[in-house]
Order: C-alpha cells, then sequence, then structure tokens
C-alpha cells in the first residue's frame, strides 16, 4: 500500500488551489467557554463541502488515457458535486448516478456544474450497482468518495491550512462518514504537530467507524438513519479504518437532537448554514464531550448542502428541544372571552404567540367543549413552565404539551 | 456641519480594529453572470451585522464624563447589539430600550452581550419615547443608529476594506435604511475612487429615502412593513439625506419575493445567513437591476440577524414563488385507489411529495366527494405544469394550486 507522506498532501495542495478556496478559520465566541473554539469553514468551500479538494487530486492525477474515458461515481451529495466541478474544471467527462430519491436540489446542483446525470429507481445500492455495470461496459475511471489515497490526501489539505491559520492547534474535531476527511487530516496533523489531538465525531445512528475502531475490526451496521446524511455509511474503508486506527485519538457520538441543536446555532449565531454531517464537530463541543479544557480546538465544518425542506424541519425540533418553541393544548368551555384571557396570560409573560389553532368540536368530543392549540415561541424550559403554571392556577385545563 | 474626512474615516478603522472582525470578501460564482458578483460579508460580522463598527467609533470618541453617565439607546435589532458589545467593550454602561414584541431571540442576544433591557410595551415609537424619557433624567448618552457623524464615519471603514480587497472594483451595492451605511461607504469610495459606482436598494415597501431622494426633499413614509425588518425606517436623517443626495448613484428597489429570493439563494448556493435588509442588494443584482455589464460589483451584505422563525417563512415563500415547492388541491370521488392513481403519477414524472392531506367529506361539501392536499417539492413551474396536465389527462380535477 502507498503510504501518505507530507510531500504528497504539499503536491495535492499545490494542484488543488487553482480551484478551490482557501477557507476561512474563524474565532466562534459563542462556541468558546472551556475551551477556546474555532472553525474551519468547508461550508463555504466551492460546491458546498470539502469533497470537491479529494476529488480534484484524484482527477488531475489520472493520465490522459484514463481522462479521455471519462470519470464515474455514485453519489447523492457532496461527492458528486466535487466530482462534477473537478471534471469540469479538467475537462473531462462525468458520468454521475444518484438514486432518484435524492433531493431535486442536489441533483440540480450537480447537473448545473455540467456532469451527465443518471438517475436511478431505488436506493444508493442501486445507483451504485447500475454504476459498477456502466464502468464496466465503458472502461471510465470510477471515483471512489473516500478509500483512495489520492481523496485521503486531497482531503489532508485541510490540515495544511489549520496549522497555517492557527500555529496554536490543541486539537482538531473531524466528521466521519466513510473516514477519507480524518484520515488526511489525522496523517498530516501527527506529522506535523504531533501533540495535537484529533478527534473523529459519528452521528450515534451512523456510528459504522466508531464501532469497527471498538470491536478492533471493519464492522458493517444494518442501518443508518442520521440527519448528518452525508455520513450514512455503513461500512468503512479498510484503508480509512487503518488510518483511523493509527491517527485518531479518540472517536465521540452524538445524538440526532444534538446534531439538530448544532445547525440552529451554526446558523443563529455564526450566520452559517451547515448540513447534518457539518455540524458534527460543533455538536460535539456544543455538548461538552470533548475532553480538554483551555485548549485551542477547531471544529471543521464540513459542507453545507442540506435540503432547505430538511432544515426548516430541523429548526422546528431543535427550537423544540431547547423549550424555545412549545405547544399547548388547552380545554376550553364554549363560553366567551377565553381565547381573550390565555392570549392575556401568555402576552403578560412575555411568550410570542405563533399558531393558534381553535377546534370547535369534531368528531368523538364532548359538543360543549372546544380545544384551543397554541404554539408559541418562549426563551426556555422554565420560562414555559411558569407559563403552563399560570395557566393552571387561572383554572385551565392542559390537556397536551409538545416540546 | 462637520465634513467626512478620509482621515476620519481611517481614524475610525484604527479603532474598530480592536474589537471588529475584518469580514471576508467572497467571489460568488452562482450570482455572477452579466457581471462579475463578489459578496462583502458584514452578516459574519461580530454581532451580526456591521452596526457594531459605528456604534463602537462613537462610543470610543465620547469623553470619560460622557462615559460615566452610560450610553442609551432604543432598538429592537442590530444596533442594539452593536451599542450593546461596543460598551462592554469599553467597561461602560449601556441600556437599550426595545418594544415589548421584539422577537425574544433579538432581546436575548442583547441581554448576553451585557446591556440593561428595558421592554417596553407597545411599538418602537413607544420604546423610543421611553428612551428619550430616560435620557432627560439620567444624563446618559443618546447613540444614534444612523444620523451621527461618528457613526457615519464608523461604517465608513467597510469601503477602505472593500478597496484593499479588491481594488478593481467597479460598483458597490448597499442596501438602505436610515441611510448610515451608504452615507460611510459612499464618501470614502467617492473619495478615494471617483469612478467607481455606488448603488443604493430598499424595499419597495421601505423606500423612505429612495422617495426623498426623488422629492428632493426628507419625505416621511405612513407606514413601513418589509422583510428587510432592519431597514423599516420612516424617515431618512438630514445628514444621511445629504450624503445620499451627494455621493450616491442610484437607488433602487426590491420586492418582498425578489428579497426572500435573495435569502435563499444566500443560504443554498452560498451557506449564508441573511437578514432581509442584509439580502437587498443581492436581490437588486439577482433580478437584474444594476445597469452595469462586465464589471466587479460588490454586494455588501449587511447582517444576518433574521428569526428563525421567519427564515422559515421566507424560505417556503422563496420557493413557493420559484416553482420548487406547489400545493394542489385535487377532487377524489370516495372510490379505492385514488390516492395510489395519483401518487404514482407525480412519482413518475420525479417530484416528491412532502405532505398529504385527505379530506373526507367536510361540512359544506358532497357527501361522496373528497379532498387530496398535496405539497410537493418540483424542479420548476414547468415541471409542476407537466404534473398538473397528466392528473387532469387522467381525469382528475384539480380545485386549487397554490403556487
Amino acid at each position: 500500500m502507498e503510504h501518505l507522506t507530507i510531500e504528497k498532501v504539499k503536491e495535492a495542495r499545490k494542484i488543488i488551489e487553482k480551484a478551490a478556496r482557501k477557507t476561512g478559520l474563524v474565532h466562534s465566541s459563542s462556541l468558546s467557554g472551556r475551551n477556546n473554539i474555532y472553525l474551519k469553514s468547508e461550508n463555504l468551500q466551492l460546491t458546498g463541502s470539502f469533497k470537491l479538494r479529494g476529488a480534484y487530486y484524484k482527477i488531475s492525477k489520472l493520465t490522459p488515457e484514463q481522462k479521455a474515458k471519462g470519470v464515474i461515481a455514485c453519489s447523492a451529495g457532496n461527492h458528486a458535486q466535487g466530482v462534477a466541478l473537478a471534471s469540469r474544471e479538467n475537462n473531462i467527462k462525468a458520468t454521475i448516478f444518484i438514486p432518484a430519491t435524492a433531493p431535486i436540489s442536489k441533483v440540480e446542483a450537480t447537473r448545473a456544474l455540467g456532469a451527465d446525470i443518471k438517475l436511478i429507481d431505488g436506493v444508493y445500492d442501486d445507483a451504485y450497482k447500475a454504476s459498477v455495470k456502466f464502468q464496466e461496459e465503458t472502461g471510465g475511471i470510477f471515483i471512489h468518495p473516500f478509500n483512495d489515497i489520492d481523496v485521503i490526501a486531497g482531503q489532508g489539505t485541510i490540515a495544511l491550512e489549520i496549522i497555517e491559520q492557527l500555529e496554536d492547534v490543541d486539537a482538531v474535531v473531524v466528521p466521519i462518514g466513510g473516514g477519507g476527511l480524518i484520515s488526511g487530516v489525522a496523517s498530516v496533523i501527527k506529522m506535523l504537530k504531533p501533540n495535537c489531538k484529533v478527534y473523529g465525531v459519528q452521528a450515534e445512528n451512523a456510528a459504522s467507524m466508531y464501532r469497527s475502531i471498538k470491536d478492533n475490526k471493519r464492522t458493517e451496521l444494518a442501518h443508518v438513519n442520521t440527519f448528518a446524511d452525508g455520513t450514512a455509511v455503513k461500512l468503512p474503508g479498510d484503508l480509512t479504518f487503518e488510518y483511523c486506527q493509527k491517527y485518531v485519538d479518540e472517536i465521540l457520538t452524538v445524538s440526532e437532537d444534538e446534531i439538530a441543536s448544532a445547525i440552529l446555532t451554526l446558523m443563529e449565531k455564526e450566520k452559517m448554514v451547515s448540513e447534518g454531517a457539518g455540524a458534527l464537530s460543533v455538536a460535539a463541543v456544543l455538548f461538552d464531550k470533548i475532553p480538554l479544557e483551555n485548549k485551542n480546538i477547531v471544529c471543521l465544518v464540513s459542507g453545507g448542502n442540506i435540503d432547505v425542506n430538511i432544515l426548516s424541519r430541523v429548526i422546528n425540533r431543535a427550537l423544540l428541544k431547547t423549550g424555545r418553541l412549545c405547544n399547548l393544548t388547552i380545554e376550553l368551555l364554549d363560553k366567551p372571552g377565553q381565547l381573550r384571557d390565555v392570549s392575556t396570560i401568555i402576552a403578560e409573560l412575555g411568550a410570542n404567540v405563533i399558531r393558534v389553532r381553535h377546534n370547535q368540536g369534531g368528531e368523538g368530543t364532548d359538543i360543549n367543549d372546544c380545544y384551543l392549540k397554541i404554539s408559541m415561541e418562549t426563551r426556555n424550559f422554565e420560562h414555559f413552565e411558569k407559563i403552563k403554571q399560570a395557566l393552571i392556577d387561572k383554572g385551565y385545563n392542559i390537556l397536551s404539551v409538545i416540546q
């Protein structure tokens, strides 16, 4: 196996900087506290994710004969866009297989970069099979999303930038899907700054590398289902597994609610759009999973390609889970003035009513009863409890609460 | 009246750089076409907007006696946060008057910066009156949000950065509320690069400076109501009016739908959260209002403090208006298999169903009828028309369409 050297990553950087942005490293005062937190914003990379780096270096290394045959990839997400842009810049043909269930916005973004799109009925595995068949027929070059030394070298260029941007970096926190990103980043960090820690983060619901490292062998998960869809990989690569074993200090996991909160925090505090995978590192810091104090920690925000419909759902979930949005159903007797009374109590305690549904005795309910469903913005859980108690004190019967 | 000199703006910059970020200038390939578009991202400024600059410079210029009395501001938004942070950094007391109707997130953000918050029942004018009374009682220093030479000088520092970051800048596009930002930016641009154009942008629904310049005198609007709430100013300042008359080449207006589309574009293509006011400049470019070709244009994205609940609504509106989200109500006969048939037609044409409501004969409808309401993600208007036609061809009766 070819060994990843610092020279190779430096070569990758020279090539990649023709096409990719050197993304910013910003200090985050809202996330800093126990540690000093910086964000490496690969969500602001061209194509919206770091994947461009690996794909671009890989493609630039192909021989003229290989380039003439075109490249092939199978992805519904960031890898597709990375390969598409890298191919366009190198004037070669890219054929990208995408499962037909992928969000339309991602398909259109890849198409806009000039790739030939093959929409395949079914899920990822069906698209993958079709791409393998196409590869056999055409002899095109299949670009693996993570288990490839050139791709890993390309992702490693991020670590070169981090070290330049923050000489005193003590730890880097990196999301893990297949493991290509962290393999490149951890290799470079450990070669140049052996005392700097490297933490990996996975979604609990897609923790294949976490499990594999614990088991000391590559372990395939039966199901992966997470907001961090860019990391929904059932089986790590053999190469990336080896790099993680060798270079990563610890792998942590975060829950779906923690990911949603991290996405919301990045939007509200840093004005950055991040996808689920991109927010994993921030979730780990936000929920105090990194066992460090008074250190300079870089969170790698790996991508920002989140479908806006999903984003709306994530925001709602995060607001509910942090006590900033509450849904309350109150039993009302059908007599006048009650909507006014309830509204007054809520307004006096400083909550904002967002939506009201007034249900005048439907099927299966007592004909005299009606229900008032109120969605309101609150400051936090304590604030909501105060409002609930005030309603109860005035004799209202709370039928249900959704937080 | 004190005249704004380049020396004053340079002095402001030296002071401001202790507390504010030099924000990035990024090329936007998605917005570039007829012109080459760059984004000056003041939404990524500390406190989420440019307002910090003016407030910081103003406060730093106060005498020790003035500082001891503390500062006072009235704002529900960016000015509040700018004054709060600037005061904290200068170790002086800030009292901020906020109308009680302001979004909770903005109140909390200002409180978190250490300001003393006075929540006043009613709208902005009520909060303003209370702040004037408080000023008379305490002798504190009132920090005006825009009509102040020091504040204008502080905002002008953005133009110094732009010129450094893009020497070949041909035009700068700047949002206008009260006019403080554009007064500072336009003054500096015209003093250092007289051939560079300066365009102002206002929301159609809050176009007080646009109207005043047309009328050649300051004109007060009766109502202002816009997504770009940071620019909802009824009457421009006398100082800022004068600067706009003197230095601004043209003022353009954009509609609420154009603002919503610009916010969505910034999120999807640039992974940036922008508030309505912040997106005005991008809306002007996106809807081809700038009368230039093959030029280097900088859009000033002035802020990112948008309430997430409003953001959800803006996204929905933009998706509807661009044909990417459609709501369809279909009349169904109450016989089996129709939901399956309709779903099949939609799936085959490649749209994603997001929400379905099946209404089994409610009040006022024929007992045999039921309705199917479907929300679906589509590629664009043509795509939706195809789906609609396919349903009609199969004999379905479309009752209503919301686009």
